[in-house]
């Protein structure tokens, strides 16, 4: 099976790692800058790597676009005039309804595309992060729409799939609201909350613990990419963020009335969280 | 050097396990349960492991309690009748100002108190959760007031930089301040967001990748501790987490404000947070 990977970042590099090390791949990775495929020729990253974009896209089975959602278009109209009609296209986009329905309009009578979103990113960038082992046990989302032909679907899971994730089917609007809730916001939430500290006491990152350092760590993120997530998915950001401001006023008032047994709902809470915390499956 | 250790939590066995280790301390440590008794002997933890106060007490030449803020006074009233009034006592609440106020008060004629936060907790709880190398290279803030003797700081501070601990000094007011932004904020962050997502879509949770698991994993925490901790502490709480709301809402206002530049400024943003975060050094 000949894969064509679009985007030399950590998704993109780990993608083709994760595909050699499998062996049934052969795997051909496209990057824009020479600096970047010298760099991911010194580390044996795809059998072949180049920025001629004809020569990965041509006589590909499976087309990976790995790039910031914000250029996706633009590789996407001119792979649609290079990949083979049979080829299967997907991309790693982070928001999902507007890339499904711009990619899937472009790849109409051209190939055949489906979504997905790998839950595998981290707060590291580049090549330089990439491993064959990103994207075993996490979840990827891969995101059918109405056009959706049902055999792409299966085999874009198995795609997946054999790069070690746990495929989950949802329809692109609902995974923008899920991917708001458990990425998006969280997100939001560490920068808001470093830029808090910082605004009121910089000193106070010194005495930092590991319960900081965690909480935090995606704030270390990509700001141009995350920008560009929070934007595009901005609607369901907001609806989320307003949601855990709601819940923050809620314990704030608890706190605010100990006298009148806001303790004893404090602990409730708390309880509640450390429940739904603690069945959390994430692999380490 | 004479050390009891009062309260066989994750922090009370912990050092009492680094103590060890150092070997130029005779251990007693010391539990209200038989049950917790039995377990540190079984484990080792301690050269004395007893539930008998006056055993654990007597000879001291550094007491520490390791029991939750709400008891600590209780449990203090009792000790200043048992230790030599040459002892140095000190506590690891991590709410400084109230617990510094009654524990200086009630050891003021009786032993030479100095208050410490060690910032090394984990959402783990107990003593199997224990380790020798838990304070290595994390901050202990000790906080002395205008009644600490220097000579007492001085030996406090020695105590936790044997254990491997990074002694800073702060006022316990301007403790409680700091802790509230890099510790208890983020508690409540963190159980914020996973009861927003529960309330939202407990679907999500199954979707969830590495940034929702570091984000939301001091969650887990003990609920028990954390209502105590939160509500002793609630000023400087509320405080912060009104700042922390304020950011959110700053940001929130720009993502519905592309076309005035917000997206710009979205990304300066992201920007700040990142380089605040990346600056942060916390041992793994």
């Amino acid at each position: 099976m000949k894969l064509a990977v679009f985007g030399p970042g950590l998704l993109g590099s780990s993608i083709a790692l994760a595909a050699q090390r499998r062996g049934d791949y052969r795997v051909s990775i496209w990057g824009r800058r020479e600096e970047a495929v010298a760099e991911l020729r010194a580390r044996g990253i795809g059998h072949l790597a180049s920025s001629d974009l004809a020569a990965v896209a041509r006589d590909a089975d499976l087309a990976v676009l790995c790039v910031p959602i914000g250029v996706m278009p633009e590789l996407a109209a001119q792979l649609a005039e290079l990949v083979p009609r049979t080829a299967l296209v997907t991309d790693v986009g982070s928001v999902k309804a507007p890339v499904v329905a711009e990619l899937g309009a472009i790849f109409r009578d051209t190939a055949r595309f489906v979504g997905s979103h790998p839950m595998a990113g981290s707060e590291q960038q580049g090549l330089h992060a990439a491993r064959a082992d990103l994207f075993e046990q996490h979840v990827c989302i891969v995101t059918p729409d109405a056009q959706s032909e049902p055999q792409a679907v299966a085999e874009i899971s198995g795609f997946w799939e054999s790069l070690g994730c746990v495929v989950r089917q949802l329809p692109p609007e609902e995974h923008d609201e899920i991917a708001a809730a458990i990425s998006h916001v969280p997100h939001l939430l560490a920068a808001a909350l470093v830029n808090a500290v910082a605004g009121a006491n910089p000193s106070a990152f010194e005495f930092a613990g590991p319960g900081f350092r965690d909480t935090t760590r995606v704030a270390s993120g990509p700001p141009e990419m995350w920008t560009e997530i929070l934007g595009v998915n901005r609607v369901a950001v907001k609806k989320s963020a307003e949601a855990m401001i709601e819940k923050l006023r809620e314990f704030l008032t608890l706190l605010e009335s100990p006298a009148t047994g806001g303790d004893a709902t404090m602990n409730q809470f708390l309880t509640s969280a450390k429940a739904q915390r603690d069945r959390l499956r994430v692999r380490a």
